[in-house]
């Protein structure tokens, strides 16, 4: 007999198969027993008829718990009813495992319970339906860059300097001298960029970030797109066509997943480009005719970017932010030298920046300056100098967070939910 | 005028176009000068033809060293005898930067200098090649595990415990307490499996090892697939298909990039399923016929794995390792409780191991007594056991390493070409 996926179930309507997975839930009424079976790629209900009351199935029927494992042959019916839209009438059942107790159960339970087991938390309809919305996600996200051109250039995680300041690294002996773990694969990025044209780089990253925030993990996903050539303009309407194109993919593909989340998709759907673009001052202004009193210089936060959220409804592309408050390697504006051609957007629905970039510094004496005027150790830098030696062009990139948009397209409150083993502070179990 | 890259070029016959790259050579002969353009993307031939000496794009044309960038204006000709088989003849430049000295230059250098210079060495036409390849193989697994119903889980890299030994890890300080960098995602993967069905993860891994041998990285890439209710012949078949559809697809779509690395296909194209299968003894039995002097419980080096490459000639599945030289979760062989289910496939032409994996322990007990043998701290693997004790079922995975298969299919002899920026012993810059 065929072991067939559950999500594979519509290509096996009347045929008898088999199911290969763990008891999600049961009930009995009358002469019928439903099971709902769980195998990973999705649930179906399995129900047994019988006038006995001792029929072999109902027996093993009865000793099946929550998460029990087990093999279920049956004959795949339509039902329009049923959840999924297939019930198997089971004629088999093979039990591999009976689970006893096992700790989460349908009532309530506490987060620190939760993230305790999260390894078992994982088969939660809930945690289940984020999760595959993130396998939608990533693979959306790769394949925009891949059908786009973009080369895939893994950088780094082991480096031998900081890129944006120390205090937030993670350290590590790497045998006679030190090394940080990467929070950013940017500046090898600008390398194979001018090596392979349009790069991307995909790969964890690490912050030591003493913040307990819902919105911050210590270890997380990004991607990070590099192009030569490309102006800040260029990397705006890249990054618009990127966020829609992930928008569209999980509409697409994972409607289920949303509706378990009970997601309201609306919001999403009526994401359109161009998104509003904004400057960092004309932002200001706008924060303080809500009634913030923000200066120029100062960085915007979760509540400023929840008003901002407010006031547009839809993803906003924020530029030409004060250089003070940006890398030393951002280009500056021609006309305003204390502005730097920076790009944050920002997802709609509050939830906060989801991309930071913008265009780099191709002149070489700029650069060599601005790297002293942050005291940072141009030894370290002599490989990124030259990369403005030997046919430096204008060039642009950014980075996505992955976890950041997952909790926005799941409109999940806190992004701990986001990554299959969440790492917080203090937090490194299991 | 629209910017097209050199991949791009045969949507663009007769039309005049814009190339935006560098200078990678250029010679001249009578009235016509000849310029080589790398994008990143391709490699293109430049024409310009005039009757005057002194003609202004003459005078560019003089200006222009090896790595300049420029805009390139010109019409797209259709030309068999042209690499890549088109030509621009150019109607206009402009200059962005003449670069100065580039360091690598056509003539020999050393590999340290080279690795020195590994930012600029990636443009160089061999480097480029084998890491567009790489784009190509890592896109190839990726979509056979997402075409195959597998769902992506990402395995976190800070981990609180060692999968494998403590001798080789990199350690870090995780705010109050110590974190190690992952290893391997296999027991993670296990988790997930459970609640996802079937699982990959892909992601960088890091083994401290003081080994300097050409096979060796400190910091790698690999994907490590997990399948729920999988034995050890159900990887088998997996594995050889995995390894069938990496090579047809880099055939298919990187010819151009194998025949610049001068890689003769025939043993790439010769590969076909089943692999040759044979049990750890057997091959011992057969290594020692021709002339070796191995004992059970020895591992294979790198001299063995040549000399089974050589007897077969093509990929091996070797299995039915003995339990002593294998990790603590491996599940025994019911008949032979010495040996374990564990499954390495050698690469053909000598490139040794790139696939590692096998049937892990189920049986709650049986892995708890093996926790205790192997001296682990069962504290730090609580969580794993829990995933015996709720709806077991027997599971299988394994681990491709990404740059030793590539440098198999580059035939590349040493595995520091097939990553961007490889991490050696001592060896961390840029």
């Amino acid at each position: 007999m065929k072991w067939v996926y559950i999500e594979d179930l519509s290509k096996h309507v009347s045929q008898e198969i088999e199911i290969r997975g763990w008891v999600y839930n049961k009930r009995s009424s009358g002469k019928i027993r439903f099971l709902v079976i769980r195998d990973g790629t999705g649930y179906v209900q399995g129900t047994i008829y019988s006038e006995k009351k001792d029929h072999p199935l109902f027996q093993k029927y009865d000793r099946l718990t929550q998460e029990s494992s087990l093999h279920l042959k049956g004959k795949v019916k339509k039902d329009r009813r049923a959840p999924g839209g297939f019930e198997i009438s089971v004629s088999d059942i093979k039990i591999i495992q009976i689970s006893e107790d096992f700790p989460i159960t349908p009532k309530k339970h506490g987060v620190s319970f939760l993230m305790k087991n999260r390894h078992l938390w994982l088969r939660s309809r809930k945690q289940n339906a984020i999760l595959q919305i993130r396998t939608e996600l990533i693979k959306a996200i790769r394949d925009f860059f891949d059908n786009n051109g973009f080369r895939l250039m893994d950088t780094p995680i082991l480096t031998p300097s900081a890129c944006e300041g120390t205090t937030t690294l993670f350290e590590t002996e790497y045998f006679d001298q030190n090394a940080y773990l990467s929070q950013s694969g940017q500046l090898y990025n600008e390398a194979t960029a001018m090596a392979f044209g349009k790069v991307y780089c995909f790969g964890p990253t690490f912050r030591a970030e003493k913040s307990k925030t819902r919105r911050h993990l210590i270890e997380f996903w990004m991607v990070e797109p590099e192009i030569a050539f490309a102006q800040l303009d260029d990397i705006k309407k890249i990054s618009e066509d990127l966020i829609l194109y992930i928008i569209e993919r999980v509409l697409e593909n994972r409607k289920t997943e949303l509706e378990i989340l009970e997601r309201d998709i609306k919001p999403l759907e009526q994401v359109k480009k161009p998104f509003p673009r904004i400057t960092y001052e004309k932002t200001i202004e706008k924060l303080n005719n809500k009634g913030r009193s923000m200066k120029f210089g100062e960085d915007f936060g979760a509540p400023e970017e929840t008003l901002i959220s407010e006031i547009f409804k839809q993803p906003v592309c924020i530029t030409h932010f004060p250089a003070k408050i940006k890398a030393f390697y951002m280009q500056p504006d021609d006309k305003r030298p204390d502005l730097v051609l920076g790009l944050d957007v920002l997802a709609s629905e509050g939830y906060g920046e989801i991309i930071g970039g913008g265009q780099r510094i191709h002149d070489p004496e700029l650069l060599q300056t601005k790297i002293a005027e942050h005291n940072l150790p141009q030894e370290a830098y002599e490989w990124y100098l030259d990369l403005r030696k030997y046919g430096s062009v204008p060039h642009s990139g950014f980075g996505l967070g992955v976890e950041r948009t997952l909790a926005w397209l799941c409109n999940t409150k806190h992004i701990r939910e986001t990554i299959p083993f969440p790492r917080l502070l203090y937090k490194i179990y299991p």
